[in-house]
């Protein structure tokens, strides 16, 4: 039976969870896959600040990186997160020929590029599973699934945080401030909450997941971000009427060599499958032009549920030990040079605007839409409970429209006399 | 480059979009595969009966199994379905050494363990994944991507036919005799339709995914199966106000060396991402110590949605033409020995039973569901639009209690002079 010997870099929620698996499921595993797994070195910063250090045996410890890059391990799983010193070990291991598993999706999105280069060198394996949709296993069944499949889009809730907070607003009409803080308060959120509520987290996460279905490389820089830190309980409550639920979606879409990637806050029907997603959980759609639509759903992240990527892509690496297979096959570090990015995206939006309450105010601002080709499908007035009688507010849901169009559409409409604000501007997929 | 060549038997809907996508992306796969694949031979039975024969060259047609195992095709791909002369042409051509890529359900299900054995003699290879939910990749995600997990729990609607029926009577309040009619028009059910509508089709499914999920053999004859011919619009209507859609589920669970596994209609509340799979979809949850639950969703059947399943396993079959990958790990005819069938299962049960209509009849009928610890939770009357007034039907929902049990109560209530008929008797998931 093939052996194999592992060290694991940070001992925090994900260390811990891929030690317990790797150790308490040994058995089971070595049974079913004719492999032996053993855990040799845990990396930490330093024994005394390491709160988990008592759930390993002592000697497991080490604080030195060259250690382990010197050491005889096979596989380094890197469980730290950010950049630094992540990028540095990460290639230090591969440039030694250790293959490495890793659940780091900033790291990944910002030098996955320079991770496959040095791992194609010394014939390392480079794995990254958990990094998109923690349990899920979506970049597998990109690579070992889909590979008869042109994919076109891909779609999906990739940040648990953002959408427990969603959840709550909509289900409970409180505000975003409140929830968020509640988030805090249950561990759901962290104390800075930028990187979730903004959007970057979903950013890295779709700059893997595209590039992966798309076959191309498309950096985080390249994505449209928007976060959820706008959203009101009135967008909510329009959202409600017009039959929607607001998500934090990240798409990307391929059309010949255009493609487009965003994150941002999007209204799906309720009968969609992505409504009904609900708290921490995530799902993805992946559309083939072979297998159609295709959706994958679970827990997004976690200690067990992403240890449970990250063991999974340990052993596809054992048993891929002679001939590792990369998970994508170009190392630009900028965008895939024969692609274009597709910034004038078409999509529906459901724009809110508070206007002057008198005759002849909504036959001004249809025309103004309708001069830069944005049609309407649905005027709600959700007026009656404004403070001011002299205002109202209308939602407007517009038929597929051009992003520069409604943009230069938007410009119009505030210049008009009769628009006191646009009050948020949110879009939608069928 | 590696090369390899395919023979494709059988050319009706799966053989077309496997020859069609193997065709049509020759580049795409080559390019991003690293690997050729060419299809050399197509067996059908006769030149003159074959509609499907315009869509390939003359020249790679051919009548004869013995031509294709003499031949130097290293795949043979079966898309036949049914056991004969499926079972025999597999069985050859593996040991000729050939690898098998296979969408026959009923054949692997009663099958697979003499292919295994077959296969394992000659180092051939042996993949099905295209036999379970179609173009989902259900069965890749629990060899390649579960593997740290021990999955206690498969829990699915894999057949399209039967949810294509009860979405219909769910959403239009129709029987079931005129939607099957009305599918039937539309090549949604068969002519002969009893595979699908009696849930044999499902337990084939259920075998191997069960079999696969459990790493135990879980042959079709232990699998507790019912079909959907018995529900009525009022099943429905009382699962409605209930909060319940019905489904055809195909449910598995294992706790220690105890398995149930089990085909029938089955409700679920409105919320469940299991209640909003319409139409011909699919969708399975799997349940994982560690990953918690997972679902895939996508599409069941239809030419190239299953031609995707099966060409991503020859794809997957040349990468690991050194040494294939077996997707089981035992090859029991019957139920592997160390696991008991657990028929005694527990679950939540909706009954709907016509009674006398006089006071005393509910006290009399909790206490015979008492009497074999059937607990109720909710209790619901229907009754105002009965036609015969001495009678009324009324819907009971129990907690959680234990097949003998409620099959020993409904003995009991069918003897009471109170009760008039026992009209359904359909279990609930939560």
């Amino acid at each position: 039976m093939k052996q194999f010997s592992v060290a694991i870099l940070g001992f925090g929620t994900v260390g811990t969870g891929v030690y317990r698996v790797l150790t308490e499921n040994a058995a089971d595993i070595t049974h079913r896959e004719q492999i032996a797994i053993e855990v040799k070195r845990i990396l930490v910063k330093g024994f005394d600040c390491e709160p988990n250090i008592g759930l390993a045996p002592r000697e497991l410890f080490c604080t030195s990186i060259d250690e382990i890059v010197a050491s005889d391990v096979d596989i380094v799983v890197e469980c730290m997160g950010g950049v630094n010193p992540a990028r540095s070990f990460i290639l230090k291991c591969l440039e030694a020929g250790k293959t490495i598993v890793t659940s780091n999706k900033e790291v990944i999105s910002k030098h996955w590029y320079e991770f496959e280069a040095a791992a194609k060198k010394t014939g390392a394996g480079l794995y990254y599973e958990a990094t998109v949709g923690g349990g899920i296993p979506i970049l597998r069944t990109i690579t070992d699934s889909m590979q008869a499949n042109n994919i076109t889009r891909v779609m999906g809730i990739i940040n648990g945080t953002t959408n427990y907070i969603l959840t709550k607003m909509s289900e409970e009409g409180r505000e975003f401030g409140d929830v968020l803080k509640e988030a805090q308060l249950l561990g759901y959120a962290e104390a800075n909450p930028t990187a979730d509520i903004e959007g970057f987290d979903a950013t890295y996460k779709l700059s893997i997941l595209s590039s992966m279905a798309f076959h191309a490389h498309m950096p985080i820089d390249v994505i449209h971000r928007e976060g959820i830190t706008g959203l009101t309980k009135d967008d909510f409550k329009a959202a409600k009427q017009l039959g929607y639920e607001i998500k934090l979606l990240a798409i990307g879409k391929k059309e010949g060599n255009r493609i487009e990637v965003r994150v941002h806050p999007t209204m799906v029907p309720n009968t969609h499958p992505l409504a009904s997603v609900r708290g921490v959980f995530n799902a993805i759609f992946l559309t083939g032009h072979a297998v159609d639509d295709v959706m994958l759903y679970g827990r997004g992240a976690g200690c067990l549920p992403t240890a449970s990527a990250v063991v999974s892509d340990v052993i596809y690496a054992c048993h891929h030990d002679g001939e590792h297979r990369y998970m994508t096959f170009k190392n630009e570090a900028e965008m895939t040079p024969d692609i274009e990015l597709n910034k004038n995206f078409s999509s529906i939006y459901c724009l809110r605007i508070s206007v002057l309450d008198r005759p002849g105010t909504l036959a001004e601002v249809a025309k103004t839409l309708a001069k830069h080709n944005v049609s309407l499908k649905d005027v709600l007035q959700l007026g009656d409970d404004a403070a001011d009688n002299n205002s109202k507010s209308i939602t407007f849901m517009t038929h597929e429209a051009h992003e520069f169009d409604v943009q230069a559409a938007l410009e119009d409409l505030r210049a008009l006399p009769c628009v006191f604000a646009i009050e948020s501007v949110i879009r939608a997929e069928n």
